[in-house]
């Protein structure tokens, strides 16, 4: 098991679940290896809560938050890991193994909130969800037979993650730039990549896909997600003026 | 995964499991890490090779051998493991955490095959059947709230079999941006700072060397700095020709 203050810096996040019985198992999961905080964004079926398979764990799934957009589900989380298959789906993305990526996770929620995301059951995440994430994280599955169900792969992921019992040595951080710092700087380069006629309508889409995994990729620290910030602002702000 | 004459060599043996959907996700879990055999003793309901819970996995299922008693389904095993919680049950058997014990059966099935026991949902392995064991294996699990879901243990415990024997992580290889590359980018930023009256002439000097350490920080891939200036150098003809 993780200390309980780094256990509880840490977010599974359901999206798009289709089946209710799926956040109960992946409730009961997370009670197994240690972890409490469960966010669901945009269940198919509102009464998840009730969900008898969250053996155990009923609390846990009566306190689970829920979201209407993944943004908000993600808002004070600094790294966003998505979980997926290696599909024939190509991401720009990059892909760690589950036991790498978890030594990744353990020592990011020493310090700073970190989500992981799982998709839903027939389709995983979607680009735009994987535009959100700062990495993917595979468990490594046979390539013929790939496909996970949900609670087991929550159960695996989360052993994974609670397995080594002795935290790493602390290594004071710099605090990564936020979901909703990151969000902010997207939106203001996306605006002025707008006005300056950088983006065409039709490419609108690609560019703002682009931009997002992007930022992504520079992960700045929350100081320079700010710096940033406020160097568009000044430069969107003479470009009106003109 | 391992190699496929030694996960042949390990037989999965669910005993008196209640619910035939957990038998169907033991079934996924197993085609999952790359696992075969499974056999099934006493199920409560002989419809299990039915269960929809198997997805990707209904011929395993269907070729799942059938057993009166645990004897005969061990018969061909010189190693058997039960599952098993720590709990208040004192049983003489010696008890490994599952990492440790995953090991000594990979080493078993290089050779001769092995069984591991799986319990019924409600009280797991009775102690007649942990009588028939070498010894007893343990998810570590948090002690308030030990009991698994019978599908997630068994998709934890196999991913752990499975885990050593993995192809190395897949991480796309990304190219660093250069000196010059990052030079460029920091000029055409300085550059729009200055247009945009960000800088101001006494701070211009600190700006530069702010900027270019938060460059330094950012670390950009080699394609993103492109992009980034790419960007930047749009946004300054679109505020020139104002």
């Amino acid at each position: 098991m993780l200390p309980e203050e780094h256990s509880d810096r840490l977010r599974v996040v359901l999206v798009a679940t289709r089946n209710p019985l799926n956040i109960g198992a992946a409730a009961r999961a997370m009670s197994n290896f240690g972890f409490r905080r469960l966010r669901v964004v945009q269940p198919w079926e509102a009464s998840f809560r009730e969900a008898k398979s969250a053996v155990g764990a009923s609390e846990l799934l009566r306190e689970a938050e829920l979201f209407d957009s993944l943004d908000d589900a993600i808002a004070d989380c600094s790294l966003v890991v998505g979980t997926a298959g290696l599909g024939p789906r190509q991401v720009e993305v990059p892909v760690r193994r589950l036991d790498d990526g978890a030594g990744l996770i353990r020592e990011h929620v020493q310090h700073t909130p970190a989500a992981i995301l799982f998709g839903s059951e027939k389709r995983g995440l979607s680009n735009d969800d994987i535009d959100r994430c700062h990495w993917l994280m595979h468990i490594p599955t046979r390539p013929a037979h790939e496909s996970m169900n949900l609670g087991q792969a929550v159960a695996v992921t989360l052993y994974e993650l609670a397995r080594e019992a002795t935290a790493p040595p602390v290594v004071p951080e710099r605090k990564p730039a936020s979901g909703e710092e990151l969000e902010r700087l997207t939106a203001m380069l996306l605006d002025l990549l707008a006005t300056s006629g950088y983006t065409k309508p039709h490419t609108e889409e690609a560019t703002a896909e682009k931009t997002r995994r992007m930022m992504r990729r520079l992960n700045p620290i929350s100081k320079d997600a700010e710096t940033l910030t406020g160097m568009l602002a000044k430069i969107r702000y003479k470009a009106e003026r003109d």
